[in-house]
């Protein structure tokens, strides 16, 4: 199923913040038959959410993934903006505000009353639980499209998409798709398309990207087909053993 | 200046690759005054580039940094498609092709003939030079919009931003931008805003961003007027002081 996945937050355009949200999103959908086909980081603003919404859900996608600005202050506007999107009208959750009452004295805090904003839930849309943090997620639909609102703090994020969005995307999907990546070092890119390309016309349906870093080029294979996939990956392999060092996916750049 | 940011490349939305290029180069922008107002990521497809080109020049931003797909292999479709688009028809370059040669030739390659795709330059655009790699980058202007396009390897895309599009932003430019960030620690994000929402109000041109993290909340100012910026670090010191532990910009999440 094909999901797109918005980034809320200028600390994502000010380069204060990395997004590593977007690629672990792609990572853990793939194995519940996800596909990302597109990623925006956008700022806190009404009307860039509203715009961008209006662009995915015009292209008919099967989910939207948005992240950040679900926090208690005056830049956190996700919750609100989403709610006149769908024409909601959200109730206040005495329960929940008296969780969260709970939360804030474990801690030694008294609670704060701009958290009030976090105790709302919405009344046409679902709740997504934060077992973890105070912001709860949002889920809306529209046309086919669903719409899953998401904290930006990474461990929140992980673990509602764990128990809830996850679990949803394996639900909905249809098809499953099996992938590899190999590393290859000694070999310029053109050289390994050009040992690869029997290979490629071989299987049409086999997707096949070169990825050139500094130490060499990964080859990344996909497909949809999966009948055949071991048999690929075995010809693959005797064609690049001799530049092949890895078959991970960790990169410098994440631990440099 | 308004800049938005387009990566062109699969591997970016399949999670096999991290996004560092975009951090990098809303940071690097910055003191040259460029402000990044969004950013997206999109699969190698003809559509899909050209629909996001149409879709930032409509919004009359200064400019468009597109990263990737310069390569010599089948999914590397970026500068065919932006010769399409802005209607050119890119000369095939014999000083170039003869220096690519003897790149390979010095590597102890013979250069494969899916190279010549790299040895072509525009008529209409202009050439980004390349010091380190074969990808040459390209500059068009659209109605108020310049659009850049460089290779997503960072080492390639680093030079050639610092060597002729930061220059070029900064001869753009006309405001210039301060900014400071502030990590904390002890406080929830709701007390500190309260804490803050003085200083908040005082200074309206003031751009003030809370970042949660699971170690505490980092605190982002900037501001346009520079000329107060100094005293207003000083008092916002003075009121976080002791929930305050870093003023850098590395996270957690770069090293783990």
């Amino acid at each position: 199923m094909k999901i797109a996945i918005i980034t809320i937050g200028s600390e994502l355009l000010n380069g204060s913040r990395l997004d590593t949200n977007s690629k672990w999103i792609a990572q853990n959908v793939l194995p519940y038959n996800g596909e990302i086909v597109s990623k925006i980081s956008i700022p806190d603003t009404d009307q860039d959410i509203i715009n961008t919404l209006n662009y995915y859900i015009s292209q008919s996608l099967d989910m939207i993934i948005c992240t950040g600005g679900l926090g208690p202050t005056h830049d956190d506007i996700t919750a609100k903006t989403l709610y006149d999107y769908f024409k909601d009208a959200p109730i206040f959750d005495d329960d929940y505000w008296y969780i969260l009452k709970g939360e804030f004295k474990k801690r030694g805090y008294d609670i704060s009353n701009l958290n009030k904003s976090q105790a709302y839930r919405p009344s046409i849309g679902k709740i997504i639980p934060n077992t973890i943090g105070t912001a709860r997620g949002l889920h809306y639909k529209k046309k086919n499209t669903d719409v899953i609102v998401l904290p930006g703090v990474p461990a929140e994020m992980k673990l509602m998409m764990k128990t809830t969005v996850l679990p949803m995307i394996g639900d909905l999907s249809k098809t499953s798709t099996s992938f590899k990546m190999y590393r290859t070092t000694g070999i310029p890119e053109s050289h390994l398309y050009e040992k690869l390309l029997p290979l490629i016309n071989k299987y049409p349906e086999l997707d096949v990207a070169f990825l050139p870093s500094f130490l060499g080029v990964d080859i990344r294979i996909s497909s949809k087909i999966n009948k055949d996939f071991d048999k690929i990956n075995n010809q693959l392999f005797s064609i690049i053993e001799d530049y092949y060092y890895a078959d991970n996916e960790i990169e410098l750049e994440e631990v440099v």
